[in-house]
């Protein structure tokens, strides 16, 4: 039996017990958004919340505005992968008791930078006090024609695209949890693919964000598809060129760009070949340029070209990996490191 | 100038930071959850967030079945006070890393029997792990036609109503934080007051929920109103009868129940004179019977028959007294006191 991703079973779990609504369009897991039919009209409502604990309490996240910003975009970044138009954001802050002024305000200047750089309000959210902070956002958006992306529903033989430069998220994790490496690198503050969901609805078979890191998005969409995927050959030309400067310092092979669980809110969807050229010209009028990363593939797993294959057995072991804080970093970085020998070297035999 | 609101000014303060949307109905403060028009038709979508965590962190909550319950319905309790039909609702949980299995169950189970309850169905969440339990639902309703229910626009000489018995909930938090009072009283599990708000959508001029108790949310109206109320004699019969009980095991006189900031969760509206009959005929269609708490007034603050006056300031002052934690709760009661005794002797100089 193929092994379990944990997270994947504790939702499945916790969501057994609840009461789900007869018109919801997707199944648990099977979109990055809630997906509703609204009574009495033809629309489409997108709704998720994501909220900001352990990005906080693991060191990952120090900035509040940081915080803010990543507030907004999580959850955008949700809406995207589902082809919505965003409507508004709803945001619930726990302040410290004894937060600074200044740090107060930086939160709320990260939320107001990410709405304004996306073009959507906050309607309104909930204020606690505590002796941490936390957040929690919601974003609710339309789709008013047409049908939302999900993650479900590719065939083999259909092209998988990202939206843009890989590995940005986990170079930016490697310089926030490891003191000795210092970069250059601008700050981590990924942009939502609203536009870029919104010219995909109309050619992509299945859309997720990359929120979990490349390799976790691969894998969750394989076992919802039944499939797997190859990576072409030219990957590393996807990876920004300041993670790999990053990865580089970190003693982290390129790869691990790509396994790390903090990603770099890309959308990563797959475009049956007849409908590429609706992709391209989609893209093109949207200003955004689609990169091609591989192909759907019937043998489940990833194989990725001059280097190797990560059966679903070493993907969920990856993604099961405990990594809570800064003291697990150089176990973690030994632990890929082996499992990277282990899959470069059944690649070879 | 009149004492400020510390958390009226707080909320201004963090919202005025932020991007607003043209199209929404309400502003700041003037509804119990955010109105939005959507784009291409009539429906206006109603949202809010709120989060639990002051009261488990305050030791208010302790049952992770009620914390389950509560998430829901201090959300579905906010679209009730706007006439709102839920859609559904997301739950962002924090779960403790320790968690014993029966206590994640219960969580689960208060969620869920909370949403049998209401007919209101999970469209969705999110799952963190820290060291203290956490959550913040977000609830989603449509409003399909006529106008929402809000907290302003109200007349003197208006009929102030409210939809059920008072007091519950600070009589829950007088057992929880007193060791010494015990009681046979039911558990607090406030249902949400749907049918009625969606009943007085065609009759009340505004509506608010007792969330932050009824002198808090009768002193909010009538700042946003610039008005005050008077309660009728008799008042003291609109108090469950368990509350008094509890309130005189506590040492507390009733009207304290009104004042304490731990609500019950029931609807507080007011009607035109002229519109009684058709509040009485909505109400007997949805089985509920509106109970009549006193009138809008011209003048400023609440007067209590029988009991006395309390003013702007002084309500300002009780709804800005810092209340934390069990220790404080013998001072917050003699702080309580003081202000009854100042204010009855006030009324009768």
């Amino acid at each position: 039996m193929m092994q379990q991703v944990e997270e994947n079973a504790l939702i499945t779990r916790l969501s057994s017990l609840l009461p789900h609504r007869p018109s919801q369009l997707n199944g648990v897991q099977e979109s990055d958004a809630e997906l509703v039919r609204l009574p009495g009209n033809n629309q489409i409502l997108a709704v998720t919340t994501d909220a900001i604990v352990e990005e906080i309490e693991s060191g990952l996240y120090t900035d509040p505005y940081l915080v803010g910003w990543m507030t907004v975009m999580a959850n955008l970044s949700d809406l995207a992968a589902v082809g919505a138009d965003p409507v508004g954001i709803l945001v619930a802050e726990t302040l410290r008791r004894d937060a600074a002024e200044t740090d107060i305000a930086a939160l709320q200047t990260g939320i107001r930078d990410a709405c304004l750089r996306t073009g959507t309000p906050v309607l309104g959210g909930d204020t606690n006090f505590s002796d941490r902070l936390h957040t929690a956002g919601t974003a609710i958006g339309t789709i008013t024609d047409g049908s939302p992306l999900m993650r479900v529903r590719c065939k083999p033989g259909e092209v998988l695209f990202c939206t843009g430069p890989l590995g940005t998220g986990n170079a930016y994790a490697a310089v926030q949890m490891m003191k000795h490496v210092r970069s250059d690198f601008p700050p981590f503050l990924p942009v939502a693919r609203i536009q870029e969901g919104l010219s995909l609805r109309t050619c992509a078979s299945i859309c997720m964000d990359t929120s979990d890191g490349v390799l976790a998005t691969l894998d969750q969409l394989g076992r919802l598809n039944k499939c797997g995927f190859h990576v072409d050959k030219g990957w590393e030309s996807h990876i920004a060129p300041g993670a790999l400067n990053i990865a580089e310092m970190a003693g982290m092979s390129p790869w691990m760009l790509l396994a790390g669980p903090h990603g770099e809110f890309e959308l990563l969807f797959t475009v049956p070949p007849h409908k590429i050229p609706a992709l391209q010209n989609a893209a093109h009028q949207a200003h955004w340029i689609p990169v091609r990363l591989g192909v759907v593939t019937e043998s489940p797993g990833i194989s990725i070209a001059d280097w190797g294959t990560l059966n679903p057995d070493d993907l969920a072991s990856v993604r099961n990996h405990p990594l809570g804080c800064k003291s697990d970093i150089p176990q973690y970085l030994r632990y890929l490191a082996e499992l990277e020998e282990r899959c470069r070297t059944s690649t070879k035999a």
